[in-house]
C-alpha cells in the first residue's frame, strides 16, 4: 500500500502513511481562512462520531505531540485539590505520572506488572482505600508492551463510584471500538499520527462538554488550556494559535480513507490481520511474544530478544532497514526486547514480507532465534 | 514563485511555502531513524549559526506552534522569584503577559501604543525604579501592527543591569539581523513556518547553554520543559516525544533554500523589495500605512481601512482571495485596519500583481479609498 521506495515503518506513529495522505499537505492554507477552518470542524466533528460521543461530547484539537494533549487534559480537567490513580503498567503510564508530578496534583500509584493489565477489582480497592481519589486516568492501549487495558471494564467501576475517567487513547483510537455512549469516560485524548494513519504534529481531546464548561481558568498553561482552546474556536471557528495546517490537511484526507475503509471496525480488522500474520510468521522463525494472546493488542507486538551472543539490536535493526523495513526498540525495564508495529497504511502482505526480511537478515547476520 | 494555482498567502505564517519545501513532506520518516535524527540535528545546528550563536548556544526544538515555544522559554528560564518586564506594544506582548499571569509568575508591564517602539531609556527607567526585574521579555517585531522594537539598544541595557532577555523574534528571525556574539540576549524564539519559510507545527528556543544548564526541574510543564527535552536529546539524538517529521523535513529543505537564496541578509532584502513594492502600489491606491516607515519591518504592512460606508473587511478579503490573494484582518484595538504579509516564497512581481488584484476589487465592490 506504500508507494514510494522508503522503508515500511513497523513504529507505532509515526507511520507508514498513504501517498493520498501525505499529497493533502502538498497545499499552503492561511489560518483565518473559511475553507481551512470547515475543515478542521469536519475533522472534530467526525472524530467525535467515531467514538459515538455526538450527544454529550466535544472535540478539542491541540498542537503538538500526543503527550500534549495529554497533558493538557489532566491540567485543564482536574481540579487542583483533585487525587489522580493511575494504574501503572508501562512507560506511559508512568509518563502520566511525571506530568502529575510536575503540575504538583495527588496521585496514587497502582503498580502493575507490564504484561499484567489493570482489573475492575483493583480500582475499586484502590477507590475504596483511599477516598481522596477523584480521577482515573487511564492508558488504553500501553505501547510499551503492546497490552491492553480492559477500558469498559473500568470506565463500569468508575462510574458506579462516581469518578472522572480521563482516557489516553493514544494507540487505541479508530483501530479498537470504544463507545461513549454508555460508559463513563470523562475525556479520550489520541492524536494525528497513530490509528488514524495521519502525519504526526497535532492531538486532541474529546471531552464531556460540561466537564469542559467548567474548567474555565484551571489550567496552570496557557498554551496547554483545552477550556480557552475551546472557547475560542467556539467564537471564531480559528484555532487560537498558529494551526499545523498541512498536518489537519493530511488528517482530513486520512480520515476520508478511514470512512471508506468502512471505519474502525474495518480499520480494527486489517490490523488484526497484520497483527495474525506478524506473530504467526515470527513464532515460526523461533520468535517468542513477550504478551500473552488475550491481552495482545492488534497494534503493536513486543519479542523475546535472542539469547544468541550475536543478538544486537542496533546491528539488527539497521540491517533490517537496509532490507525496507523500520523497527522499534523494545521500552521494558526488566527483560530485552524489541517491538514490531502492526499499524499504519500496510497490509498482511507487507508483514509477511516484514518476517521474510527479517528471516534473511537473521541468516546473514548469523543469528540463532532458539 | 508559488507553482500551484492555490492563492498566494499575505498572511505572517502559515504562509506560502515552495513547491520544493511541501515535497519534503511526501516522505515518512521514523522517529527512532538515525537519519531523521541527523536531519534534526542540522536543523538545529543552521538555525544556531543564522544567528551567531555556535559559541554559547544551543537550539532546543519543540513540537507545536510558536507560542507554544514562548511559554516553554518563559516556564524553563524564569525561576520562580524572577519578575519580568514586558514592554508591551501589541497583542503578542498581551500575550505574553497572559503567559505570566497563567504562571503565577511576577511581571512589570510597560504600556506602549501600538505604533510606539519601546526604548532603551524607557526599559532603564523601569530597571531603577523596579529593582524585582530579573528579566525582560520582548517582541522583537510586533506581529499586531508590524512594529520593530530595537532589539540591540535593549540587549544592551539588559547587559549593562545585569538582567535577563528573553526575545520572541517569531516574525523576525531569518529575516531581520541578530547577532549573539555581543549581545545580552539569554534566549531567542522563533518557529518553522515563518520567515525560514518552512511549514508551522514546530517552534525552537536558542539558548544560552549555561542558563539552559541551570533549568533543572524548574519548568511547571512536562511537555513544555525544555531543558528536558535538551537533556534527552543530548543522551538519545531523539525528541523526548513523537516528533512532526514531515514538519521537520519541511524545514530542513527550507533551510536549504535560505542558505542558496544567500542566507538572511538576501532574505531580507528579498522582503524590503517585497514591502516597498506593497506600500508604494498601495499609497498609491490611496490606503494609508498604520506606522511611519522608520519603525515599519518589512514583513508584514497594517493599513488604514478606507472610511468609505461600502467598506467591509469581510467582503473584500474574499472578493480579494477570489482573485488569488489571500489578506489578513486587522488586530489593533482602536483604529480599523487590516493587513498584508510581505513574507514567505513570494516576489515583488507578486506582491505588484496583489496591488493590482486590490485595485480590481476596490473598482468592483465600489470602494472608496480616499
Amino acid at each position: 500500500m506504500n508507494s514510494a521506495n522508503d522503508p515500511i515503518l513497523l513504529t507505532p506513529g509515526p507511520l507508514t502513511t498513504s501517498s493520498r495522505t501525505r499529497e493533502a499537505m502538498l497545499r499552503d492554507w492561511g489560518s483565518w481562512d473559511a475553507a481551512f477552518n470547515r475543515m478542521t470542524h469536519s475533522v472534530c466533528a467526525e472524530l467525535v462520531n467515531i467514538v459515538h460521543g455526538e450527544t454529550d461530547y466535544v472535540c478539542v484539537p491541540l498542537q503538538g505531540s500526543g503527550t500534549f494533549a495529554v497533558e493538557a487534559a489532566i491540567g485543564t480537567l482536574v481540579p487542583r485539590q483533585g487525587c489522580v490513580l493511575v494504574p501503572n503498567n508501562g512507560a506511559y503510564c508512568a509518563r502520566l505520572i511525571r506530568i502529575l508530578q510536575r503540575m504538583g496534583l495527588a496521585y496514587v500509584e497502582l503498580a502493575l506488572r507490564e504484561d499484567q493489565p489493570v482489573s475492575a477489582a483493583a480500582v475499586e480497592d484502590a477507590f475504596n482505600r483511599d477516598s481522596r481519589i477523584s480521577h482515573v486516568a487511564l492508558v488504553h492501549l500501553e505501547t510499551s508492551a503492546g497490552l491492553l487495558n480492559p477500558l469498559d471494564d473500568i470506565a463500569a467501576v468508575c462510574q458506579r463510584h462516581g469518578r472522572r475517567l480521563i482516557v489516553d487513547a493514544m494507540s487505541s483510537f479508530g483501530a479498537l471500538p470504544i463507545d461513549l455512549r454508555q460508559s463513563g469516560i470523562d475525556a479520550l485524548i489520541s492524536a494525528s499520527g497513530k490509528c488514524l494513519e495521519g502525519v504526526p504534529g497535532m492531538g486532541f481531546v474529546i471531552v464531556r462538554r460540561s466537564e469542559l464548561e467548567q474548567s474555565e481558568g484551571r489550567s496552570p498553561s496557557l498554551a496547554l488550556d483545552l477550556h480557552d482552546q475551546y472557547v475560542y474556536m467556539q467564537k471564531t471557528t480559528q484555532w487560537r494559535f498558529t494551526p499545523p495546517t498541512h498536518v489537519v490537511a493530511a488528517l482530513r484526507e486520512a480520515l476520508d480513507q478511514f470512512m471508506a475503509e468502512g471505519g474502525q471496525p474495518a480499520r480494527g480488522a486489517r490490523y488484526t490481520r497484520n497483527c495474525a500474520t506478524l506473530v504467526s510468521g515470527m513464532k515460526a522463525l523461533g520468535f517468542e511474544p513477550f504478551l500473552q494472546a488475550e491481552v495482545q493488542a492488534p497494534v503493536i507486538v513486543t519479542f523475546h530478544a535472542p539469547r544468541d551472543p550475536a543478538w544486537n539490536f542496533a546491528h539488527f535493526y539497521s540491517a533490517v532497514r537496509d532490507e525496507g523495513y523500520v523497527l522499534y526498540p523494545g521500552k521494558l525495564t526488566q527483560v530485552e526486547t524489541f517491538r514490531v508495529g502492526c499499524i499504519g497504511a500496510i497490509d498482511a502482505d507487507d508483514l509477511r514480507n516484514a518476517v521474510a526480511a527479517i528471516d534473511r537478515t537473521l541468516v546473514r547476520l548469523g543469528i540463532r532465534v532458539r
